[in-house]
């Protein structure tokens, strides 16, 4: 059976980034450029005044000198600024022809159309000069970055209203299991709620994803074969349950069915041993176990990488290091994960305390509810001390709070 | 002029978080609950088989016994299991009475009807006993803790589709400026395009709320008042420009107008000084400059704790520690905010290497294009060496890409 991380790899090695499409600007943030943007003329795009005051020539400092026009922002004064004479120039707007300086209003005394001019001025003071931000044609953004909001601005700022960025994947989800119901209403004896499916839809939303299609399906092979067909316009589909190799366990068959070919079926792990994954061209099918815990984790370490590398992102989830906050043994054997809390540490500036959270079975989300990421315990036995060094993965996207 | 630090404690106390709201549980993830989560009966319901196998009795360990019966998952077998038969039993089947542990498939010989039982079989072993995960009433979360992904999946199992949680704040966005222009068409000489407008909605999603409602108006108060007054169903409005002390300058004017009361007007910091907090009632209103990285810190130091204050989330953002990656001076008299990136160091463990991106005025977005954090410099006039500590903050939400 292979091992976690030859497992991601296959993973990442099966995921390709999505083609280029057409984005609007409004929903780009977060996505990865597929093309350079180039500024589409120089910034300031004028010589451009940065208060609110008077345009001037340095050899009328101290002086006073006549008002003899206005410039709004969005306006250009078509005048020159000539010795003797002055321009009235707000924050924003082009400085007129002859312009040597801006003096700010506060540093002015005006009587009517009058004003005394401060000595010295110095050259250029308050003018950002034409260009001095960015230069037209000046590569501002390069293909394969993340589109940030600072960079939205930017892109909007050179008139754009769209741009060629990756799309995320889309999502199916397939729940399967006799035994699960649906919110509401009552259960019969031996049945369970479906908790897979709307974590799941949580899961992939929290990863930037449109929320995802479900089918809940019985353990019949017809209606998952059916339902894998009916989810074939999704980059990924993610089956929960039906995956080890029971009476009733009709995924890899489906798959099977449907044409896909399967990359691997067995992780040397503890939680998600019987984990899958199948390919048809560039779709992926993930098979994760039915146990809730299971199917996050499962979601956690290897669906999420894929989403990542399908959408133009490094694809894998970097390894942080903590310290753990209480000692932990691990029995080695398979590689364990373990839902976890990181806060920021009291004793290490830029350090990280982690609580293991302790897990009755396979199926216990409930102690898991606070976690915020998911600690890796070796195949190797080991007594953890409290303040052991620790590796750990964020869940989601949000750790900070 | 009050500190960033007086400032940021005004917007925290004028900031309350929003009345609880009944919220999908699909739209729910990430969001603060507003009521306590009780288990609605134990976990697992009842005496839960953990493998497809056998339902037996220890005593009939090494012998060859019958199978009298079979349980799928979401069935229950009414009869009791006795000395001298089994039953056979699918993963998550509730086990039947009398059953003391359950036999792996995998461990047994079948023959026809009958198996051969391994000797000897542990008490208990593959069955989770009703109530071991979580039991019925217990509180699996409070109010006041954040929704996670794990924390769908427990409130699922309970059946419920819905919670009481805090709403995100609803944001307008009103961009001011005679200069400003919309994408596509000409521009008239002097005019620039309005970048504030798509990133300041790029900012707000990027804290996990819906597209902000958008008005651009001209610099003149009727319209200002205007567009107050239509953004009136709003918890947060964001002006950007028209917030100094110029002629054209009429947001102050028109927040008074509207009857709405000046927090603090002014901050001694670079960039975004003439920043402005107003309320009325429970509702805010920011002044933020006109100038782009002026608008996108003022929306990420004082913006951004409001929106997580009225999402019930701890205020303020953490400011972490980095080493500095090349040296910077900082010339003191006001804190200054600078666009940074941060990366893992490879020199620390658990470390920051953080580059402070350089800025030519506080219109440049364009340097900060790759920003994913601010640098803060204190009032303190400093030479600060490569490798120095430096307080950084994250921009947005995903600091790991």
């Amino acid at each position: 059976m292979i091992t976690p991380d030859e497992a991601l790899e296959l993973v990442v090695r099966a995921a390709a980034p999505l083609a280029a499409q057409r984005v609007a600007l409004d929903d780009a943030c977060g996505l990865v450029l597929a093309e350079d943007i180039l500024a589409d003329r120089d910034y300031p795009p004028f010589p451009r005044s940065m208060m609110d005051g008077f345009a001037v020539r340095l050899a009328d400092a101290g002086t006073t000198v006549p008002v003899v026009g206005e410039v709004p922002a969005g306006s250009v004064w078509e005048g020159q600024v000539v010795a003797g004479q002055c321009v009235e120039i707000l924050t924003g707007a082009p400085c007129p022809r002859g312009a040597e300086a801006v003096v700010p209003k506060e540093h002015v005394a005006r009587r009517e159309n009058f004003v005394d001019l401060p000595n010295p001025i110095k050259p250029g003071q308050n003018i950002a000069p034409q260009g001095s931000d960015c230069r037209r044609a000046e590569r501002v953004l390069a293909a394969g970055q993340v589109v940030t909001s600072m960079a939205i601005a930017a892109i909007a700022s050179f008139g754009r209203a769209s741009i060629q960025a990756r799309p995320r994947p889309t999502l199916g989800v397939i729940t399967t299991g006799e035994e699960l119901a649906g919110p509401g209403g009552p259960l019969r004896p031996g049945q369970i709620r479906n908790s897979n499916g709307p974590m799941l839809a949580a899961m992939a939303r929290d990863q930037g994803l449109s929320a995802p299609r479900h089918w809940h399906v019985a353990d019949r092979l017809e209606a998952t074969v059916q339902a894998l067909e009916e989810a074939a316009n999704t980059n990924i589909v993610v089956l929960s349950g039906g995956v080890s190799v029971g009476t009733y366990d009709f995924v890899p068959q489906a798959l099977a069915r449907i044409g896909a070919e399967t990359v691997f079926h067995g992780v040397k792990q503890k939680p998600a041993r019987p984990i899958l994954l199948a390919r048809q061209g560039p779709r992926l099918f993930f098979g994760l176990p039915g146990n809730p815990l299971s199917c996050h984790f499962g979601f956690h370490r290897y669906v999420a990488p894929a989403i990542r590398k399908m959408s133009g992102l490094a694809a894998a989830r970097r390894v942080f290091q903590g310290e753990l906050a209480l000692a932990i043994e691990s029995k080695g054997g398979r590689v364990r994960y373990v839902p976890g809390r990181a806060e920021v540490s009291q004793r290490s500036a830029g350090g990280w305390r982690v609580e293991v959270l302790p897990e009755a079975s396979s199926a216990d989300i409930f102690q898991g509810c606070r976690a915020n990421c998911y600690v890796e315990l070796p195949a190797v036995a080991h007594v953890y001390r409290a303040g052991e060094a620790i590796g750990f993965t964020w869940l989601g996207r949000e750790p900070w709070w």
